[in-house]
């Protein structure tokens, strides 16, 4: 792509050095309008200080996006992923993954409201987020232009990058002049960290790591039980008190926090084919998936369960590769959603040092019920009678398996 | 079955009061000779005294046959089971499951050797066992009579079984006389427990129910770090000290039990229809599965670890359901037997108060290597800009589906 | 079950001699009031003579219900299971187990309307209707009680059959009063046999036990050319003429009936556990798969066209199964559903001798579109050069993984 | 790759103008040395002729390397193939996707051999082979260096080719001066066409693009019956007469090129990104596939056929997207052999104008035997009162949702 058929870019801006630079890189490289925009998916920062700083490299006011995302994110991506169980290679709750296409689909109706041809992200080249926030891109505007700095510069070092920084007169925060001993991505669902302290796998992560719960050891010496109320497969109250979807997990955040739940150190496979090493708090998004499975305990039915089971890895592994705009997600999340319309009632949890353990569930619609297995006037459903006759037919095939074998001898 | 067509029947004999009831009413209702078996699978109980309580209720010498599975079961059974990271309904760790078409294999087996033409158990008529026994006897030995008393006796209550045990001097323990508060299953990798006291789901499992783990809360303050080594996906070795497949699982059950470690309250559903509630303590096997899937971590190519994943829940269902000998099990077996070649290295664990944490892996066959990554003379294998192609190319399709909507107008 | 338990039944009545039977069984041996019901799905029956009998086994007018439901069946039943390319063992179109349900559902409608508290089917203990019937029945009126005839009576043999149907006035066509050389199943979209003379699969089907489709042999020596329109997945017109879904069906079977398309001659695995033969006769059904499949492919996007490929064995052997009304059928039934809405356009198919081939495709939807391949301004979306970064990036494990084979000296 | 790293290439060479450009644009822009590869596939031609022309284009004849791989192609990589039955997106049967890993094998096998330290391939930057190609090479060779021509250079037109071929005294053949009307690959399996006058899918395929089969309109007026004999999986016998793999699928492809069987039209979806419109006969092919299907009918149990036509679309993508060398492909592949031990027997077929029909099928492992169903003294091991319980206990959760709904007034 020539650089001068770029006219305008919207840039995923937090604010930081890293995304400064890129700014400052898009203006004197690319020679074209920015557009920043910032938005707040529960990562913990203040948004102002990101206006200011847009505009003190010169953005325009009107080019400066600012958005709170919280509710939308939960309501419309966390919570969908979650009546899936969505679980990658068997641990990871996808805390990155589901955050990127809806920034990425932002990006996009930013650029269709201010008419510009291009997007752009901080991701670097080796990761999945470049592949998550691109494919969001490239799916719900086909023609867009994009721009991955981290594929396209020179600015190879630590020290390159503090230079452009230095020179172009951006701000540099003190501690981000060295390289950092790990990266980090946060939102409402998680926190991981990367690279550098983590990078040997048969070492343990460093404790100065883990910013999003406290230790096992230091959580209190008694259980906390809540209650957690779902409605339709998505949570809506904790302890009976009705929330929206951020400020619900907001409070199962702070719940999985104080006890020390959803700490995972994972090696895991990235789409871009090399494998990583990775720590990740999700500390309200581990009581979630605990409590979910509770409640589609007593109110799914074992074929939908079942289903679920065996369709939620290649969801997992959609997510995770980005592929969330995809027809093939659309239709597993139509199949998921199908099963979820009784997924509704209480569950109870212990939350103790980093465990979480279902410890009662209860629904309206419960297929676990006394009254239901028995069906009229005293007649039981379940006649132990009828267990022969079933095991006998479905041993039908295995017995004529049998006598195959016998008479080849073997 | 007319009853004067059975001659000689193997009875899976635990040696308690039940199994000594099923003995007896097989003597007088069947008429025929019975030939008891007694199997060590871990379960924590003396054999002899099955033995003499067999010659007691009229057994023949001959006819009583007593083993000791126990490595048998962790080698054949319970290993090649943990290879595929089987668990039932995203929770369950099959332990029950698994022990049973061992059982009714060797029933089988000396069924054979003695020409009996009838084996027979005492697992109800409202649980999987029976379907998981009938299906491995059937599979084994096609033209076999099936004996299940409990589908059609009418001791169908406490007080008429203690009636028929009284009138054929069977002897009865003081704690025999009344209904149990919940039964129980046992073996070297797992007890269950289920009915009356917990088949309410929505209360928690009374603490006396438990008798593999002691209470988190009641675990050591202090985290106990280990390493569990494996050879081509099975455990070899903890510590650094190799042991035997059963030894392994009992050294890894102590480890379980001191950190409270295992337990498990779910609601699942049976294979004969109903959900049921159980509870479940398997404190060498929890850790064993983080184990496994911690080596699997650094050894295992994606493409692998991927498949397994989507293949797990059927095979866990196979099982369930007592599938074990049946052709598509040792399809799937095939599969994931053939993934574990380089499965092989250690892992090293923290086990603390419920929890069974990975923080280590290292393998002399690891696919995650500072030296892997690169491959020749200096020469990086992952260029970044490979990565704009790959983008494109799976947009491609996304980007082709975003111009049909917009043509559409949608 | 008790017989004096049952009040009033209603009977699946096709008028013939074996429902008829049945019909007359249940009034002598329950004593209770039976209701028929005759259905139309374009078995190709005249149902008022199945009234007139009714009437003459003393049934009452108001017990007697006849319903044509020949568009509901291939609307609400025929054409999703098409929409999902749905075919048991890789070659049967299900033509008999996609009709069950729909008349289970109607007995129970009726069951409530007239307050019967039972239905009763004329299908034998050995094949899968009954298994079909009955689990509508169960899903859609728990309690209802179910009568099944040929598991029940002692009519074991044609002679018996005949006698009581001798002994209770019930009229005997000529050919009915020998064993049939086989059986058959019909309605609009297949007739079905089996038995007697097709039992051994090592044999050719003789000539005359087909009905619906000439020999291909026998059929025209020119090709006939036929355009069908799809709208969201479902078949519309052929030959541009718009057709409700059963008059498109019965079109679609006169031009497979001259041209000799739709046989089959299986040997498939029956649910109940045994394997059976069976020949099929599916004209129209035949030519309306591959049209389907044929406008899929320029209008469905590759992730979905495989992810329906992916789940749609579990989908037939659902509906083979008899599991239509189970939540698991119906996710597949909404993924399925969600992959359709572009499902649009024209498919020109050429009819020859027994072959239904697709010749030409077009869709105003179409993702093969010359035009969709370019984005914009000239310029290209497919860059050959990124070719190689997808290429070295989907390599990248398959290279890790020969590095470690080649460090390992295998 | 800077062009001076190439010390030594291997090229599949066919001996034809598009590859022998490519050896002389090796030897002039790498300044390499260039070691032909010709393999004989089955796709018809001489080979003699392609060592003269390397000879004459200036390479040592210790560098011209030409092998017949017909018989390995076929029973290393095809018969494994049509034991999973796979078929790409419904119809396609991969004959160009399974021969591309063979050659890319044997070209780094000549690499390791001649101290190769490249590979180079002539399939174009648009297509799938190219991935295959460099997927085999990349997995075999981890630092192989990979030339593709067709990505790299500027000869991008018809007219540059010539030039360069006539610069460099490349003999040119008088129809090779235009542009094709279509491209074609051919080897044993398959002919598949692309390109130009089938470019509109909207378009019948013009007559003149076959080769491999007659018009069905041509073919015998009376149908050819004939013989498969299997022995487990692999088809070893036509009528009888013992062949060899490659011999074995000559003799089919005759039958089946006679009788007009094999051809298919279809728009497929490209692992690079776009729908591409291609022409495959597969005569051979077709039948093999039939009577596979045919013997499995009756020697493969339930449970293995469904696991096996489940697992078959993943399989095909495998193959087609070329990663015949990934773990995952082996996984389902030993799935796949473990099922096909019994899978013995004789097939009948009738071959009629374009049909090809299973109309006999006999093994001595057939698990549809009437004796088989009886098991001793004349018990019959299927009782239809087994039914019963059969259906109620797979009634269970369907009645227990019904009731659900009821109680819910729904």
């Amino acid at each position: 792509m020539a650089k001068s058929d770029v006219k305008k870019v919207v840039l995923a801006y937090s604010g930081g050095l890293d995304t400064s630079i890129i700014l400052k890189w898009l203006q004197t490289t690319y020679g074209c309008e920015v557009v920043t925009f910032t938005a707040d998916l529960g990562q913990g920062e203040e948004l102002e200080p990101a206006r200011h700083k847009a505009l003190l490299l010169g953005i325009k006011p009107e080019n400066i996006f600012i958005e709170d995302l919280r509710e939308e994110f939960v309501r419309d991506y966390v919570f969908p992923m979650f009546r899936a169980n969505a679980v990658y290679e068997g641990q990871y709750l996808l805390g990155t993954s589901i955050a990127r296409p809806l920034i990425g689909k932002k990006q996009i109706e930013i650029a269709e409201k201010v008419g510009a041809d291009a997007v752009c992200h901080g991701a670097t080249g080796k990761g999945n987020d470049q592949v998550r926030f691109e494919l969001a891109y490239y799916a719900l505007k086909p023609d867009v232009k994009v721009i991955a700095p981290w594929r396209e510069w020179d600015l190879t070092s630590r020290t390159k990058l503090i230079e452009f920084a230095e020179q172009h007169q951006i701000p540099i925060a003190k501690d981000k002049r060295g390289e950092a001993p790990f990266s980090t991505d946060a939102n409402l669902l998680h926190t991981s960290s990367e690279g550098k302290v983590l990078e040997d796998p048969s070492q343990d992560v460093p404790d100065y790591v883990y910013s999003r719960t406290v230790n096992p050891e230091d959580a209190p010496d008694r259980a906390t039980f809540i209650t957690v109320d779902f409605e339709r497969g998505d949570a809506v109250a904790v302890d009976g008190v009705k929330l929206t979807p951020a400020a619900l997990l907001a409070k199962l955040n702070d719940l999985g926090r104080e006890n020390g739940i959803g700490r995972l150190d994972l090696v895991e496979n990235r789409y871009v084919g090399m494998k990583s090493r990775g720590m990740y708090e999700t500390p309200g998004g581990t009581i979630l998936l605990a409590a979910h499975r509770g409640i589609e305990q007593i109110t799914l039915d074992r074929g939908a369960a079942h289903l679920k089971d065996e369709l939620m890895p290649k969801y997992a592994e959609l997510v995770y590769n980005g592929f969330w705009f995809a027809p093939e997600r659309e239709m597993l999340q139509a199949a998921i959603d199908k099963s979820q319309e009784f997924v509704t009632g209480r569950v109870r949890l212990k939350l103790y040092k980093g465990n979480v353990s279902v410890v009662g569930r209860e629904s309206p619609y419960s297929l676990y019920d006394q009254e239901l297995v028995t069906f009229e006037e005293g007649a039981v459903a379940y006649d132990q009678h009828d267990a022969q006759g079933f095991i006998k037919l479905n041993a039908l095939r295995l017995r004529t398996l049998g006598q195959r074998k016998k008479r080849m001898g073997k």
